[in-house]
């Protein structure tokens, strides 16, 4: 590896291409929340434009003093999620690093608690299912130094308008490069999985589908609705009866019963705690998963295969996933990238892995006979 | 509140108690593993036995620099200790205190390291189900002035063996009090919801009774054992049938198999994770639960509510559990004590709460026409 001799971006580039005090650049790529939002969203774009990469050495002597990681999810009674915190933790203790855990509930604010408490304890890198309300908040985690992988969900493009301010100062100083360094991703692509299983319910003659969608406000829910219904569309199928819901079993059992009573011959449930929202709506309903109606759920946990008709389900491959992002994470803490997939990171690590679903056809299904 | 004038023991007082280094009783009692195992259970011995207790100011300092507090459990996909986990850190949100999680896979050398990582970052205090292999390193901890709650499972008493070492180096100081000071530690108390479940059986008519043990390392796995024998005998009950597992579905689903072949008319599962591998086991045996086999399970999670015949099951109100654990831990570190019980630790906190455990009964097992 040879070392570039061209001037490094230090932080106080940072500082004037923000037009902010340095001190305040620090604290705002920190996450500090004396900081305002607004003002760390700024540092952070400015931070990635100028190409500020704060001194890896002193982040492997981080590594070296404290081998703890922290993985953030919205929730621990969400099998999917507990699955995925004990693959990642698992893998993680074979290498000698011992991960910590932060459940926020679905909500930013704890959330942005969580991920105060994380990096004040100095963990050496986060993996983290992010909350679209703290993108600032991990972005500016990011473009500080603390390495890390988001995974599951996606955040959106930074918000133009203060992207605009940044690239105004910044530009004064040094070219802004094309892109903005992205932070690292692991998520499932739902196309494969959700299309076998439309093709299924087709074939079964199971229609028409109703669809049990997650929340607009993460990029899960979004996609998925997508997929279903420009899947649905292709194979010529009704898209009419949609339930807009969220992660929570209490939704997925109202929703489902909802479409029951549109007269569906399937629900399709969005995610894992939707799919245990349904098995009780079909319950309540005296509805025999299976015979009197089609269900497809999301995620492969036990006790979905252990109902007497066992559960459809797009598996996600967690597992996968989980070894992804820890193995970016590893790569990002001691500054060694490992295999490079065709996009990469600017600093040689995958920009966003996709992990495809795929279908696992059980009973729940009617069969044609 | 008065101010005792009589000597206050200090760490130097521990550290000529134990015949060590002023240092090493620091280090040993902060948990480090640059110090023994065996020197710093006699260090933890030496502590308690001359009442040495850390400056309760610097420990409320601590709280308000850092309100982040660790839960320590054997499992994440285990439901019931996903749901301890979320109902402390709902709970402790609600007091602005932010909960980090480790998931030792029931390993001894996991939890060490988690227990050494959590000290290391310095949170508030800890909620821990413990290993019995660390009960030296949990003992240094709270003694060394680490708040810790034990929940779930307890601690056996202190080696004799140790003890004798640390008392005769201690008596030389200070008379030993009467008894060691116990962590304070919160669990369920199995009696009430295994012996309604037993006549329930008997009631049906569901016998043999065959009893799948958890394991005899945890105090869970013994005194459920010894519950299930006292009590089945008591009612006149065959106590022959027992499979000696452990907290994992498939130990459940292999246990289940050999006592089907025993002939048992009843499963009568020691936690959630062998509930899920009796589930298991009937479906391989085609096995209809409720009509051709009775089954009892622990813990009332979604899914066992969501089987055709729901699973009757013992109920331990793991949400009072968590929020007890909760309270003690933060009288604990603020210096505080709430509502003593009979029972009390010499800090004013309860030095054992026992929750009553009671059986939901659903159609599992077989009604008498």
């Amino acid at each position: 590896m040879t070392v570039s001799r061209t001037h490094r971006p230090t932080l106080k580039d940072v500082a004037r291409a923000a037009d902010v005090s340095v001190s305040t650049a620090s604290r705002a790529l920190a996450g500090s929340d004396r900081i305002s939002r607004a003002t760390r969203e700024l540092v952070a774009q400015a931070a990635a434009e100028i190409g500020y990469r704060p001194n890896i050495q002193a982040r492997a002597l981080r590594m070296s003093r404290s081998t703890t990681i922290a993985v953030v999810v919205p929730s621990l009674v969400n099998h999917y999620f507990a699955a995925m915190v004990t693959a990642i933790q698992e893998h993680a203790a074979t290498r000698g690093i011992t991960t910590i855990v932060a459940a926020t509930n679905e909500s930013a604010t704890e959330q942005t608690k969580a991920l105060n408490a994380l990096t004040d304890q100095r963990v050496a890198g986060i993996i983290c299912v992010p909350h679209e309300d703290c993108a600032a908040q991990i972005r500016a985690l990011a473009a500080g130094g603390t390495p890390v992988v988001l995974v599951d969900r996606t955040l959106p493009d930074p918000a133009p308008q203060t992207a605009g301010t940044a690239k105004d100062a910044a530009s004064a100083n040094t070219p802004a490069p094309q892109t903005t360094p992205t932070i690292p991703t692991v998520t499932s692509a739902p196309r494969p999985g959700m299309t076998a299983a439309l093709e299924l319910l087709a074939d079964a003659g199971s229609l028409p589908v109703g669809y049990l969608s997650g929340p607009m406000s993460t990029s899960t829910g979004r996609e998925r609705l997508e997929v279903f219904i420009s899947a649905a569309t292709k194979l010529g199928l009704d898209t009419s009866h949609v339930f807009h819901g969220g992660y929570e079993q209490e939704l997925g059992r109202h929703g489902a019963e909802e479409l029951i009573d549109q007269g569906v011959a399937a629900l399709f449930a969005g995610d894992s705690m939707m799919t245990v929202g349904v098995i009780e709506a079909c319950h309540r309903r005296d509805l025999e998963v299976g015979v009197d109606i089609a269900v497809i759920g999301f995620d492969n946990q036990p006790l979905f295969d252990l109902q007497p008709r066992p559960i459809t389900v797009i598996d996600q491959d967690v597992r996968r996933m989980a070894l992804t992002a820890l193995q970016i994470l590893t790569a990002l803490v001691t500054g060694t990238p490992g295999d490079a997939t065709t996009e990469t990171h600017p600093t040689g690590t995958p920009a966003h892995v996709r992990v495809p679903t795929r279908l696992i056809a059980r009973r729940s299904v009617p069969q044609i006979p």
